[in-house]
Order: structure tokens, then sequence, then C-alpha cells
């Protein structure tokens, strides 16, 4: 039997009751998403040959978590709309969107805990994520705390797209590895790996809203530059730019009130005559590499690491 | 050496970054209260004889978590003080409280997986704090719920009130016995008195509202009239009425702009009319009975059940 979330999903909150805490869930975990975390669980776990029946509770909980995260997050962000519907927050209300993922993350840790490993590995796995959550914490607070700071350079960035991105990916791969008893190196490779490849993600997320296929990407593009957030590829400008560009990107980003059209047709042509694009193309080829030499510690056969590979190149290459 | 929940706290918050998210997190875990989950904790590894040192840990981890629902229930309160400084929302704002609430919640569980004791053991006390963790936001989801909800009967309100408070203290005496491995039966039955002595201290807390002392109870009489919260002495009242006190009564709570002292002695005429405070206490005499009766069960010396005693006691006659 293929290991399958959306059942357990649908088995957790089957006849639960408040319906004002559990509807709110119950939409958020049915509008499914990419389902990356999962996926690296799984994918991890069959890299390492362990037990795919197994990997399906800490599957399950990484992507709890994850939307847990995207609930409380939609509340800070005052963001209406995820995955082409009404936030939590929106569609009920800010104190049912704080509670419901108050009790998702609890749900999540339920589930961690229920994996049908050793009492020790359970440990472990439950610190792992744990430690990730407070680490994503710390990351989303570093981020809102960069919307009204004037000096954040290229390397608190990343810092802080380690924290608020990155680490989960990793932890969900270092979960697989956990359940299959790998070598602690080989955890702590696969975690490294995913790390890297958590950067990349992040930087071609940023990328693709200047970038990308409005019709591919499925969001509108340009985003990220009207809200005025402070990307890689708007640092990178920054540190690149004279001090005519720089100025005129500092006054750009300065407000929320321009024309939408007319900011980022300014702004994209600071970024193009700076060759932002390729910068980041070069800095998200750097990451992938960086993951391959992590890969490379680990003693797995090389039919097994080519589905890590394929994963980095399509994360770091993707269009949507 | 004594087991200090306060040093654990210092250390537990030190040099962590980034400020924003640990300061509201210090200062919350700095302002004291009145540390009753820690003290069960301990009072149960006491009495079941186990090791102090371990019992540091999950009474810890259940005061971090006691204190994480406090910030975000001051949030979906409105609440601007609490234990007589501003709140954390107040003081800062939404967004920080809920951030930090949030990591304050996975840093309690952190301890938690840090009990010395077994890995089989930590899971159980685990999955009881992930179990607790949920009925407690349940509790909240239900009380946000009667807000608005025109027939709470009095058992509606007795299983919220079970949620909302008593499972936490109920989970505070058990994981001590649990640590202290005590028989199943007796963690079920210390867990039960728990229950009990938690409903009694809750409905303590809505007597002192109306018939507590200014001077001793420490903060504003009144204030839930005055909010039109649905306490076990409105939802009594309402039950005993007769027509024409019940309709006046359902005036007095339709609205907050009456004059607050009128509106007060307007209430306290009727509740004093029906018997409602002597009815209030014969309801938490019944709960401090229905807890002896737990403890009867546990195999443990007299003059260890007598600090249980004393216990009940203390909370149902407590007079702040």
């Amino acid at each position: 039997m293929k290991p399958n979330i959306e059942e357990l999903f649908a088995k957790i909150l089957e006849k639960r009751k408040p319906a004002n805490l559990y509807q709110p869930i119950l939409y958020t975990l049915s509008q499914g998403g990419k389902r990356l975390r999962p996926r690296l669980v799984l994918m991890a776990t069959e890299a390492f040959d362990g037990d795919m029946e197994k990997a399906v509770y800490p599957a399950a909980a990484f992507e709890m978590l994850h939307n847990f995260t995207l609930i409380h997050d939609d509340i800070m962000d005052d963001a209406p709309i995820r995955r082409g519907k009404p936030t939590v927050y929106k569609q009920w209300n800010g104190n049912i969107a704080i509670l419901s993922g108050d009790a998702l993350a609890n749900m999540a840790l339920i589930e961690m805990l229920d994996t049908p490993i050793s009492a020790e590995n359970v440990v472990k796995l439950t610190k792992l994520f744990a430690q990730t959550s407070v680490e994503i914490c710390e990351g989303q607070q570093y981020d809102l705390d960069f919307e009204t700071c004037d000096h954040v350079s290229i390397d608190d960035y990343i810092y802080m797209i380690r924290f608020k991105t990155a680490v989960l990916l990793a932890a969900c791969l270092k979960a697989g590895a956990m359940i299959s008893n790998a070598p602690e190196e080989a955890q702590e490779s696969i975690y490294q790996f995913g790390i890297s490849i958590g950067l990349a993600f992040q930087l071609k997320d940023d990328l693709l809203d200047v970038y990308g296929d409005k019709a591919v990407f499925g969001k509108k593009i340009g985003g990220d530059i009207r809200e005025n957030k402070k990307t890689y590829l708007y640092l990178r400008a920054l540190e690149d730019a004279d001090e005519f560009s720089r100025n005129e990107l500092l006054r750009l980003f300065s407000s929320t009130d321009f024309d939408e059209e007319e900011k980022f047709q300014a702004v994209s042509a600071i970024f193009n005559k700076l060759k932002i694009k390729e910068k980041t193309e070069n800095k998200i080829e750097e990451l992938v590499q960086r993951a391959f030499i992590e890969l490379d510690k680990i003693q797995i056969p090389d039919s097994k690491k080519k589905i890590f590979k394929d994963l980095a190149v399509e994360l770091s290459r993707r269009i949507k």
C-alpha cells in the first residue's frame, strides 16, 4: 500500500469539534499546494531503504507544521489570498486563524510522536521537529524586522531565509534518513544538502517574482516589488548599483503609492542594467553545486543520488 | 539542590536572537504569576517519590505552555493588562505576540523532550503535552464561540472550562506521577483529581469576580459582568431565575454601555436573590469532594494524600 497523506489528514480531522477550530484546518490542508515537504521525507526514506509506511507520519507532521506557519504568516502579512483562495485569516478572522494554527501545530506534533519506530528515534525525530519550529519562528521574526530595517545585507538575508525556508526542507530530508536508520554523518549531509537546495528554492522564488511567466507562475508578477520586499534581487542590486541607481532604487522602494506598472518597469530596468537576473542564477547554481558536494559525501548508490540531484535541478530550474 | 525553574528559564533565554522574538518571552516568563503548574508537577513528583531534579523539565515545560496560551489569549481577548503590566500584544504588537507565543510553545516542547528519563517515558510525557495543548485550543475556541451563542447551558460551560483550564492542571499532576513511574491507575486517578480541582479553581475565579475583596483579589471586581462574560454564576442565575429576572439579566448582559456600578449592583441583586453565591460554593465543594474520591483510590500514605487535600482546599477557598 502506497502511504497516503491525504487519507491520514482526512482521518485525523474526522468528527473533530468545535467546527470553528477544525474547519479552517481542513480548509487549509485540503487545498493541497506542492506537498514538497512530505515528498522530501518520502524521497529520503526511499533513498536510505527505509519503511515508507512509517515515513507517512513525519511526512504528514512536517506538512501540517508547514501549513501552520502559513496560517500564522498570513495574519502577520495581512495576506488576502493563498493558493488562489482566501486565507484563513480573511475567510474566518484573526482569532480563529491564531487558534486553528496553534491546534494544527500540536496535531502535527501528535503525528510525529505516533511514528511507529523505537522510542529513542521518536525522541530524536521530535527534537528535530521542535528545533526546526523554533528556527522557523526566528526566521519569520527576522523577516518582519527586515521590513523596517534600512541596513539589510545579502548575508543577513541568506541567514534569514535559511531559518524561514531552508531548515524545514532540510529537516524533512533528515527525518527520512533518521527513520531509515541512516548513519549520523549521512543524516547530517542530507540535512546540509537540504539547506542548500532550500536556499536555492527561495532565491528562485525571488527570481520568478520578477522574471517569471505570469501565465505559468500562477501568481501576479512583481508582487515583491509592489510590496517593497527586500528580496535577494533587490539587495544584490543595492550592493552593486552606482550612487544614482542606488538612490533611485531606494526612492522606488520607499512607498507603495507608485503606479504599479511604472514602478515595476523602473525597477526591472535597474535590475537588467546590473545583470541581477544572471547574478541570481549564478548564486542559485553555486548553491546547487554546494548541495551536490554534500550529496557526494553520502554512501548510497549513484542511482539513488540521482533522485536527489534531479530534485535539486527541478527546484532550482522550476518555472512556477 | 532544589530544582529552580527561574534559573532554567534564564538559561534557556540567554543570548537568544532576534530580540523581538525573545524579549517578549523573557518579559512574560519574568512576571512570575502563581507558578501553580510547576508546583503541581513538583508536588506530584514528591508524593510519588520521584526525582525532583528530573521534574524541573516538565514543570518548566508546562509553565511555558501556560504562558504561551496567555500571550495568544490576550490577543484574542484584546486584553491590555496581565499581571499588572501591559500584555505582550499591547507592549509590542499582534504579530510579535503571535510569533513569540509560537516560539515559546516550541521551546516548552524542547524542555519536555529534554527530561532525563527513559525514551519511552519521554514519548508518553510529550504525548500528554501535545494532547493537552490541543484540548486547550478546543477550550479556548468554545469560549470564543460562547461569546456569540445565546444558548450556553451549565453543562456546556463545564465542558468548556474542563478543556480551557482543568486539563492543564491535571496534566501537570499526571506528569509528576509519570516521571516517578507511578502505576497507570494512580496516574489516571491523580489526573481526574486534577480535573476536579481545576474545575473548582475556575468556578472560584468566577465567584471572586463578583464576591471577592477588591483589595485582596488584585484585580477589579465585576470585570466579568462588565464584559458580559457567561460565567458559571450568570448561567446558574439564568437557569434558576423566573421570567422577569431572566429577562432583566439578558437585558443587562446585552450591552457594555451601561453605567458600570449600576449594572454591577443590578446583577448582584439578582444573584443574591437567587442565592447564586451559595449555589456556586456548593458546586465547588461538590467538585472538591469528587477530587477526594479520586485521591482515595491512590495507594500512597495518608501523609502524602494530605498534601493534595490541602491543595484542593487551598485552591477552592482562595480569596485571590
